[in-house]
C-alpha cells in the first residue's frame, strides 16, 4: 500500500495487468442506479411520462420541492478542470477523473452522499467560475478538487457568491479541518494550549494556505508559511496575492529565513509541500515537537526519523502509519452537515466546527499515536455532520 | 396512469401526498453507488491513494485508457437547460432534473448505460455549447434534452463539431427513429412502399424536423410539414432557418393551405403538436391511412375516433393503447451501440439502422395493433444496438 506514485508496474500494460489498482479501476469504481422500480408499463408511467410532469410542474411552481423531489438534497458535484491533481501537477482533465471517481464513493461510504465527477475541459478563472455556476442546478453542493493555486481561492470565492448552495474546496478546508483536529489533541497530549504553539508551514499552495489560516483561527499562538523561496514574509516582492495577504496575517515573529532555519525553536511543523526535511531541523524543534510531514507518497520527514530527532507526535498522510491525517476524515460529514439544513454556504464556522467534533471523536483513546480517528471510525461522520448542522443553524445560514 | 399534466393532485401539499407519483419521487429515482469495494485501508489504498495516482498518470501519458479504467466508456450526460422540458415549455433548469433522472434510469434498466443528469443554468446558444463541450471529458455520449427549437439543431450540430464522442437529441432521433421504424410496419402490413405514402406532420419543432427528415431519407413519397401557421413552403415569409431549410427539401406536391387542409388525399398523419385534428380531417384521408398522433397526454385524435374514421393502423404516446410510440425503445440502444465501438458520432446511417432494426423486432407479430414492439420487450435494446454498432463500423467512425 506504500508504492510510489510512478512505478515500474504502471510502465507497460503488461506490468498494468499484474497491480491490483488497474483490475480494481477496470471500468471504473462507481454505477448510477435506479432507486424505483422500473418494470412495468405502470412503473414507467409514474417515473416517466406522464407521471413525471407533475413533478415537474410542481417544482416549476415552487421551486424548493426540488430538494423533496429530485436527488438535490443528497447529491454532490466533484468538480476539477484537472490542474492540481493529488501529486501529479496539472495533467487534464479526462486523466483527473479516476480521483474524482475515488472521491464520490467516499462520499458515498462515509457520509452517505451521492456524488458525481465533474472533469472540466476549461482551466481560463472567468469560464471556470461560470462553468461551474451554471452545471449547480442539478446538485445540492459543490466539491471543489484539486484545481490549482492560486486559482482555487478565488473560483471558490466566486462560486460561492454565485450559488446558495455549499461551496468548499477540499484541498483547502477539508484538509485543514482535519489538521487543526490533530493538533488540538497534539497539544492536548502535550499539555500545552494553542495559543503556546508557535507553526512552521512548508507549502504555501491551496491546502498549506487554508490549514495554515485555520490555525491561526483555531488560535495557534505564531505561525511562518514557506513557499519554495523561503519565509513568507511582507518584505519579499516575488509573492502572488494570496500569498501576500496571508504574510500580512501572520508571522508575527517577522522571520525571513529558510524554512529550515525557521524550524529551529518551533513547535509545529506542518508539511504540505513534498519537499525534504533534514534530521537536524526537527532536532532543533522545541522539545516535545508536532510532526505533521502529510506529503503523500513520500512524507517530508519519515515517522522514524522525526521520532528519533525528538518529534513526539507524528502524523503523516499514509494509511500504513499511526495518525492519518485524511480528507475523509472531515468532507463526507461537512457536506452531509450542510445539506441536511440546507445551508447557503460553508462558514468557516461551520469548518471550525467539523475540527473540533473530529478532534472530540478522539476523546479518552488519544495517545501519541492517536491524535485523530481512523478512517473507519463510524462516530466521525455523524458528529461532524451534526456540528457542521448545528454551527450553520447558530450562524443563521441554514435554511431547514 | 393517463392524468393529465396539471391535476387537482398537484394543485395542494395534501393532495401532492395522495398522488403515488409524488410518493415514488420523494428524494429523487437515482443514486451513485460504489463497485468496488470500501471496507479496509487497504481498499482504499488502491480505488483512492495512492493506489488511484498509478492509474491517473496511466491516462496522462495514454489518453484512450480513460475508457478502460473510469466509467467514461459506460456514462452518459443527459444534458438539458429547462427550455423545451416534455410538453411544459421553458420550465427552468431545476424543474427539468426529474425529467433528467427518469431519462437516467431509462437508460440504466434497458441499455446498462449509466446516465447523470446535467441541468444547465444558461440559454444563451454559444455558452450552452461552450459549457457543454467543457463538461464533456468525464462523459463517453452526450444526450441532448429537453432544448428547445430551433436552438436544438444548432447546439447539437456545434457540439456535435467539438467532440468525438456521440451527440445525440433524443427529441429529435430518438422519436425519429422510432416513428420511422413505426411506418414501415405500417407499410408493410397495408401493403404498400414507404415510396407509395404521402405523409403530413403537425408541429415543426425538434421532433417534427427530425422525424419529417428521416421519413425523408428512409424514402417516402412526400412530406408536407404544418406548424402553427399551416403548411411550411418556400413562399412564406414568417419561417425560421430550420424550417427554411427543410421547406426545400419537402412538400414537393406544393401544398400550402392548413394542415387539415393538407390530410385530404394524404396517407399518413405524423401528429407531434398537442393540437386537435377534426375526425373530418382523417375521413378525408386515403384508405387504409396510418396515424400517429403523439401528443401526450391528450393525443391530436383519440385512437377510437381514429379507427372510426378510417384509419386503420393508430399508434400514440401513451402506455394505455396499443402501438406506443416511446423513445425508450430508442435511445438506450443507440447508446450503447454507439458506445460499444467508440463511436466519434452519431451519424445518419446510424438512426437509419437504429429504426430498420427496431422494425424488424416486430417480425411476425406485425399486427394493426402491433407495428412497434413493446418498451419492455428484452429484444429490443441489444438488436438496436447492434445494428447501431455496426453502422458505425460501416461508416468508418468506429474506434474499436
Amino acid at each position: 500500500m506504500t508504492s510510489s506514485v510512478e512505478t515500474p508496474a504502471a510502465a507497460s500494460p503488461s506490468g498494468r495487468d499484474a497491480d491490483p489498482a488497474f483490475a480494481l479501476h477496470r471500468g471504473g469504481k462507481i454505477e448510477v442506479v435506479s432507486r424505483v422500480p422500473v418494470d412495468t408499463r405502470e412503473d414507467l408511467a409514474l417515473a416517466y411520462t406522464p407521471g413525471v410532469a407533475r413533478i415537474c410542474t410542481a417544482i416549476a411552481e415552487a421551486p424548493d420541492l426540488v430538494y423533496d423531489y429530485t436527488w438535490k438534497s443528497h447529491t454532490v458535484a466533484v468538480v476539477t478542470d484537472g490542474t492540481a491533481v493529488l501529486g501529479l501537477g496539472d495533467i487534464g482533465a479526462e486523466a483527473a477523473l479516476p480521483v474524482m471517481e475515488g472521491k464520490a464513493l467516499l462520499f458515498k461510504q462515509f457520509g452517505g452522499i451521492d456524488a458525481v465527477p465533474i472533469c472540466l475541459d476549461v482551466t481560463d478563472l472567468d469560464e471556470l467560475v461560470e462553468t461551474i455556476v451554471r452545471l449547480a442546478p442539478a446538485f445540492g453542493g459543490i466539491n471543489l478538487e484539486d484545481i490549482s493555486a492560486p486559482r482555487c481561492f478565488e473560483v471558490e470565492r466566486r462560486v460561492q457568491e454565485r450559488l446558495d448552495i455549499p461551496v468548499f474546496h477540499d484541498d483547502q478546508h477539508g484538509t485543514a479541518s482535519v489538521v487543526t483536529a490533530a493538533l488540538r489533541n497534539a497539544a492536548r497530549l502535550t499539555g500545552r494550549q494553542m495559543s503556546d504553539l508557535r507553526v512552521v508551514t512548508s507549502g504555501a499552495g491551496a491546502a498549506g494556505i487554508a490549514v495554515s489560516r485555520m490555525l491561526l483561527e483555531g488560535g495557534v499562538g505564531d505561525l511562518a508559511i514557506a513557499d519554495s523561496k523561503g519565509i513568507v514574509h511582507a518584505g519579499r516582492d516575488d509573492l502572488n496575492d494570496a500569498k501576500r495577504a496571508f504574510a500580512a496575517e501572520s508571522n508575527r515573529a517577522g522571520l525571513t529565513g529558510s524554512f529550515v532555519d525557521a524550524l529551529a525553536g518551533a513547535d509545529v511543523l506542518i508539511g504540505l509541500s513534498g519537499g525534504t526535511v533534514p534530521r537536524e531541523a526537527v532536532e532543533a524543534m522545541n522539545p516535545d515537537s508536532v510532526v505533521f510531514a502529510m506529503a503523500n507518497p513520500d512524507p517530508e520527514v519519515h515517522p522514524d526519523v522525526a521520532h528519533a530527532a525528538g518529534a513526539r507526535v507524528v502524523a503523516t498522510g499514509r494509511s500504513d502509519f499511526p495518525n492519518q491525517i485524511n480528507n475523509v476524515l472531515a468532507f463526507p460529514g461537512v457536506f452531509a452537515g450542510a445539506m441536511r439544513v440546507r445551508a447557503r454556504c460553508v462558514t468557516e464556522g461551520m469548518k471550525l466546527a467539523a475540527a473540533d467534533a473530529l478532534a472530540a471523536v478522539v476523546g479518552d483513546d488519544l495517545s501519541e499515536t492517536c491524535v485523530i480517528p481512523s478512517p473507519f471510525d463510524p462516530r466521525v461522520a455523524p458528529a461532524v455532520a451534526d456540528a457542521v448542522a448545528r454551527a450553520a443553524r447558530a450562524e443563521g445560514v441554514a435554511r431547514l
